[in-house]
Order: structure tokens, then sequence, then C-alpha cells
């Protein structure tokens, strides 16, 4: 048991700080709510980013990118909009400094004030669909496919390392289509690419579905999610695909000619997912000795460590290793193997552990005479000696099993937590002592989704997508309700 | 010829800025001085970043990702830092928006001050060894070895797309060592670094050298840099790699304990490339139909074109045109098959002309019974009928000979614009009439340096590496000096 790390049981939130910061992902900066991503935490973004980046390639998107700043004025021009994102935001009203007068050292030149000040990006529609408006005259011009790797600054009043930080590194997709079908169709094609991703690559079980009105984007039609659980029975949003109308065609004045030579405004969607997953990753999988990391997205997915016994045959074990190494390099696995000399065995396997590496292989001398290595995985902790003949295709086995096993425990978990309520007591005890989802019946209206949240601090996370129709009554108000949503405290 | 790009001869800064917009690199925003990068301009990027970054990696480095933000008073610990780039900065002061109690729209809300103003990072020097200090303590913790790709901005009062923006998109390696000898390897390592990724993937032949007292990075004990030769004979600063000595360790304490256990500061250096090379790559080698790219870093390195007779064997040009498309494919090349009925053959022609795509390959009815295709090069426009067999091997040597070509033909006006000046007049001579490198003799003041630029607008781009000893008159004041500089205009 690693004396680092705070139990789940004894601290959950000080657990999670504990795997961020003692795992080498994040570190608190000198500016409040800012943080510094760590160069293995940002070697597992890169491996999220590009993943996600060669989805968005293979289905039909480029990159481009915008500027940074946002005039004031934009933000007002589209009526929700300016209500959701000119809030708590980073303005810039200077652009020069200059000495002190009385030598004490530098402050904001006076002189220097803009005309109209900037804004540092929250979100770009506003930037980008007054760009767009040059770009677009035609249907010729449609779809347009663009996404945009970028940091964005919300200033948020209570920040968490990667799950909600006043700077955030995230992409957003923002495309332009001649009809609300073909909108549509595109917002809910990404919806199904950040499922994949999601599942497939971060191991995490999500429920699809549509966010209530006063959960939705702002400026937004419908804003269709993905919602995860967490191991402490809250739900986290994983990423958001917004269908935006003709909304921010209207405010930006961006119009096409059709085939018949008719006006129209555009139709948009923008899309996006965050350095926030890096987030629901840690809490999703990992355990009180560390980070428990999916093979497909883990920046190391095998460590290989020598068990030296003084000075006797290192140079045979080192040599074993790099060959052992460079046979599971050759067949595309991301392997590290660890010499250096500064640190014990121990200290090396527990820090791998910490990190989250899939699998870990040590090599003794008794290995080298028997052709054996022992090899241990982090998910479960099982290790065994096994015969070094086969070993890639025993790794690559392996690395399968367990991001088929990770997925696999969290979606046990996942559905043993999504319970019916039918009444108000119910949903009050199954909120505070069993967590999770819980489906209930709502009457639709924002006064009782507002005061549940109130009394209650449980959102509706979403209308799930396909969501059968059932007669009932709110669990809130006793009115009649067409259907169950799903509620949960959440992150 | 395009009409629609403005000749060098006719305008040179307008030919420029013809090939930025018209090639489809960038554009123009509403924010002033920044600009937008339109998906071709970043898939050239993206290509020169994962090159690099590869680069990076292969030399030890680790991505990381530091605050956008840095607290004003950072600026002023480090003397001659602050003086560099306390200057024209963006400056948030406030962190929030509000409405306008008259109802006109959204205001600064005057009680959302900041009680230290914040800097839009110009360089993150500062904020970064501030960071260190927590990261670094023993001797074991170094080398450090990080990068980071972020953007940054300078409030530039005039800007051009690409070369000077107020927004740009850069990368910052920042490494601490335990010593000066290995800091300075390290930044002379990356001048390597930069000078083969120059030479060898954007075919521009570079000069090294280290940057005069007043042209060194605000805080540098000395700048190593690689300067380039543009096509109107200018020069243009690619890269920089400063040792920046003991000054930031000191500045913000950052110490570490060595082998006897003895307290030292740490030894720093920092280099940096940006989007501003994608601005030297389209002046250097470009013509007057349009962009011409090096095939190692071209987004698309072919095109091939069906010339359809109607609809005439259509569906039987497509089918062949795939099938050489995915051959090409198959063997790691950029390929794009354009079989778009909205554009006609000419207008595709010219259009991948003004891209720059290095190789078009056009195939009609009569190459489908010959087994032919036509296959053109975009830097020297030949063209031929070639047997269709074997040409993966073709387009592969052809790619080779355009990369080699090209930068032969660079280094050729670059060594022809490497010219000696022995006296005032010769001096002046040349820089208003041949332009380029003029090599020179100076006194070492800076008085000198200065009187020549604020007269000529010429500044000393370096003193080469390895530059050979030689007893002269300095060209300026006539005294007595030691060895010629290299003098250019540049950008």
């Amino acid at each position: 048991m690693s004396k680092e790390i705070t139990s789940r049981k004894e601290d959950y939130a000080q657990w999670y700080n504990d795997l961020v910061i003692k795992g080498g992902l994040a570190d608190y900066s000198a500016v409040r709510g800012c943080m510094v991503i760590k160069p293995y935490g940002f070697a597992l973004w890169e491996e999220m980013r590009d993943q996600l980046d060669q989805m968005f390639k293979d289905t039909g998107h480029e990159n481009a990118y915008f500027p940074l700043f946002i005039p004031k004025s934009f933000l007002s021009r589209e009526a929700a909009h300016v209500a959701g994102f000119a809030k708590e935001c980073a303005v810039v009203t200077h652009y020069r400094l200059k000495n002190d007068p009385d030598g004490s050292g530098i402050i904001v030149d006076p002189e220097a004030k803009l005309e109209e000040e900037l804004i540092v990006r929250p979100t770009s529609e506003t930037i980008i669909w007054n760009t767009y408006r040059t770009w677009i005259q035609s249907y010729r011009d449609l779809p347009l496919l663009i996404n945009q790797w970028a940091n964005v600054v919300r200033w948020e009043m209570r920040t968490r390392l990667f799950l909600r930080t006043t700077e955030f590194l995230w992409q957003e997709g923002h495309t332009a289509h001649a009809n609300a079908e073909e909108a549509i169709a595109e917002a809910r094609q990404m919806l199904d690419v950040y499922t994949d991703f999601v599942e497939h690559y971060m191991a995490l079980p999500v429920i699809r579905g549509v966010k209530t009105e006063s959960e939705r984007f702002a400026g937004a039609i419908d804003t269709y999610c993905i919602e995860t659980l967490m191991q402490d029975g809250k739900a986290l949003q994983a990423g958001t695909s917004h269908f935006l109308g003709q909304n921010f065609a209207k405010a930006f004045d961006v119009k096409f000619s059709d085939k018949q030579n008719k006006l129209d405004y555009v139709w948009a969607t923008s899309w996006g997912v965050s350095t926030r997953l890096v987030g629901a990753l840690v809490m999703a999988h990992s355990d009180d000795e560390g980070l428990i990391l999916p093979p497909r997205i883990a920046p190391v997915q095998v460590v290989i460590i020598p068990i030296y016994k003084g000075d006797e045959k290192k140079d045979l074990l080192d040599a074993r290793g790099k060959e052992i190494a460079a046979g599971l390099k050759k067949a595309g696995i991301r392997v590290k193997f660890d010499n250096n000399d500064n640190n014990r065995p121990g200290w090396k396997f527990a820090e791998y552990e910490k990190k989250g590496v899939p699998l870990r292989i040590a090599l003794g001398l008794r290995d080298l005479e028997n052709n054996t290595v022992e090899i241990a995985r982090r998910d479960t902790r099982e290790k065994k000696n096994v015969q070094a003949d086969g070993l890639t295709e025993l790794v690559e086995k392996l690395l399968l099993e367990i991001q088929q096993d990770i997925y696999q425990k969290a979606l046990e978990y996942r559905d043993q937590h999504i319970t019916r309520a039918d009444s108000w007591d119910e949903f009050v005890k199954l909120l505070d002592e069993k967590g999770g989802f819980i489906s209930a019946h709502w009457d639709g209206t924002i006064a009782s989704e507002e005061a549940i949240k109130e009394k209650l601090k449980a959102t509706i996370r979403c209308i799930p997508l396909n969501n059968p129709l059932e007669e009932g009554l709110c669990i809130f108000s006793g009115k009649p309700s067409r259907e169950r949503v799903l509620f949960a405290r959440a992150y």
C-alpha cells in the first residue's frame, strides 16, 4: 500500500488530488485556477488527442486555428450565448506596460487602453462564425467541417485539477451545413465518435442523451451529451455535441445561395471535449495504489525492470532487457526499459504502479538462466512467471484483456448504479446513500428541475436517446410525466 | 499565368500576401494583428510541427504545458528580460463582464478587478522557472528537458500574415542543467536540430551564427540563430536557441544540490521556432503562379486529376484514378484524387499550382488505352507522358529530386547573395541594389551597430559560427576590427 496516496474511503477528493500530483500528471501553478500539465500527464493527453484527431480526420474534418481573443461586442450578438458566456471571463483592457515613474517596478500604461476590450475565448462560436461569413457564399462551400485544438479560459471560482480549471485545453469542432437534417446528422455523428473514443480507448462506458433546456449549451437548439459515472457515484459529463440551428448564422449574417439560387442562413453544429477527460480517466479506473490506465491510451504500456544483485551480470541483464524492449517496440508496443541506477527495484515497482503502467516485466538473474520473465498486471496485480518465448504475443494478449477487463469493471459498476426511484423519499435516500444515476419521472418544467437542483444538488444529466415513453408522476411535483430522465449529482 | 497573384516584380509584398490568402493558408481576422490559419495552412504547420516534435523527442525532450497567464510581477524579476518583454503585451485586468445598467449591452464589471494584472505570455521563461523551483532539488532531477507547443502574444504595431502577428503559434524548449558546459551543448544541439529541419525538410539553407549583444534574447548570455535569405534579398531569422546562464535560476531562486551536496543555481537554455517559418517557406521558394512547397512537408504531395469528356468512361477514369491513388498511398505518399464535378480540369490545374502541390498526375481517356499518365512537376513546370507501370517508384524519385532541386536553387541564390564590402559606399550600394548578406568589418561596439541600423535599416544578422579571424577596419567607424560579420535588411 502506498503511504503517499490517501485511500478512497478516507477522502475521495484527496485521493484524486494525490493521484494527479503524485502520479506526475499535473501541478498547481502560480496563477489562480490554472494548472501545469506535467510531462506524464501531457503524454497521456497527447495519446488521447492524437486518437481523437485521427477520428475527426477520418470523418472528413480539417484543423484550423482562430484567434485567442474575441472582441467584447461579438459575445452580445447571440442572445442566449451572451447570457451563458459573458459572465466569468478574462478581459484584456490594455496592450502595454511601462516603468512605474516612482521606480518601483512596472505598471499598466494608462495610455494603452484598448478602444474595445478583448475577451480571452471561453469558446469560439462567435469569432468563427464571424469568419465563416466571408468563407461561405454558395452551397458549393458546404458542408464546412472544421476543428480547432486550442486553449480556452473560463474564470471559474472553484477549480480542481483537470476537472475544472480556469484555463484548459480542448478541441472545438465548428461545422456549417445547407440544411437542418445534415447539421443534426453531423452533431449525432460526433456524439458517436466521442462514444467510440470514450468507450473503446478510455474504457469508460457512457450514457448517450440529450440535455434539458436549462442544461443546454448557450445558443444551442439541442445539446447531445455522453455521461459517465465515477467511483464515488457522481456523474461526469465527458463530451457534448450541439445542434445550433441557424442561431449563429443569423447573429453573424452568414447566408448561402442554394442550387436554386435562393439565399438562406447556414445551419451549424459545434462539439468539444477537453483535458477534463484526463480527470475522468483518473477517477474512473484507479485504485488506492495509484493510477490504472487503459492500455490503448497509456503513454507507457509495458515497463521492464531489471533486478540487479550488485554488479553481478549487470551487463547481461541490461542486454537482455534491451532485447526484450526492442522486440516489443517492433510490434508497436510502447515500452520503457528502466535501468536507472539511482533507484532500487522496489521503488520502481511502486512508482510504475502509481503511474498506472498496465504491464510490468521484471527480469532477474534466474530468469536469464531459465529464459523466463515475471509479468504483472497493474489492474488485478496478478503476477506470474512465464517463458520468454512468445512474450510479444502474450503481452499483446494481456494488453487487450486488460483493456476489456477495465471496461467491463466500469460497466458493471455503472449498471449497478442506475436505479429507479418512484417516490421523493426513495429519490433522496438513493442520492444520499447509493449515488449513481437515478431514473425518475420529471414533469418537464424548469421549475421542478431547479427546485430539485437547489434542494439536493442533483441535476438532470440527460434524457437518454431512444428513451422509452412511460406514463408516470413527477418525482418532485407529482404532476403527469411522459418519461423517466436520469438524475445525478455531478462533477 | 495566374491573374489572381501579383507578380514579384510588380509588388513583392503584395505577391506574398496574395500567396498566403489565395493559396488558402491564412486570412485576416476581426482582431487587430491576429490571423486565422486556414485548413491548408494549418495542415502545412502540422507537417512541420509533427516533424519537429519527433526530432525533439528523439533528442530526449518531453512536452508539457504551462499557464497562458503570467503574473505581472514575474516579468520584473529578471532585469534584462523585463526590458525586452514587458512593453507591448496583452494585459488582463478584469475577470468578469456584466450587463450595462443602461441596457445597451455588456460592460466590464468594475468590481471584478484583479489584484495583480495578468500578462498573456509573450514567452514563458518566467512562469516555467517559477515552476522549476519546486521540481528541481538535486542533480538527480537534472537535466530537465521540456518543450511546450503554445500560443503566445506580443502586441506588434505592424503585422504581416505569418511573419509578424500579435498572436502566433510556436514551440518553446526550456531546459535545466547542472553546469554551463551541458547547457551550452544543449543550446548548440537544438541549433543543430533546427538547422537539420530547415535545410532538409523546408529545403532552405541557413547560416548558423551567434547574435550580437544588442540583438540577443532579453535575459540570455548567448543567442544562437539560423538566418535565411528570401527572394527579395532580405534576411529572415528562422529560429533561435539561447544559453541563459544562471539568470533565470537566480531570478526565481532555483538551486540544486550536486553530488558533493553543495548548493548551486541551475543552468538554463530556451529555444523556439514559430508559425513564422510558414511565412519563410512561402517567401523562399514560391513563384508568380503560386506556392512551391518542398515535398517532405507538403500536406498533399501528389494530386491526381481525371480529364473527363462528358460522361464517357467517367466510371473507368474514376476507378483508375482511385487505383493509382491507393497505390501511392500504400507507399506512404500523401496523395489526393480530385474528381469533384463542380470544377473543370483547367481550374484544378491552376488551383493546385497555386497551392504548391509538388506533383500533378493527369489521367485522360487515351491514358486508359495506353496505360500511361501525364506527370507534371510544380517547381519546374515540366510535364511528360510516362508508362503507368512503375509509377510509384517514379513518383518517389521525382519527389526526392524536387526536394533536392528546390534546396539547391535556394542555396545558389543564397550563395550568390553573400557579398563582401570594404568601404561604406560599397556597403550602401550593395544594400540598396543587390541586397542579401553583406560581409563587412565591424568594430564590435553597440554605437556603430546602432548607427548603421538607423541610417540604413540594416542589422547584424549574426556572427557566423567558426568565423575566421581577420584584421580589418570597421565599415562605419574605421576603427580596427578582428572579424567580418553579416549585415542585412531583414524581416
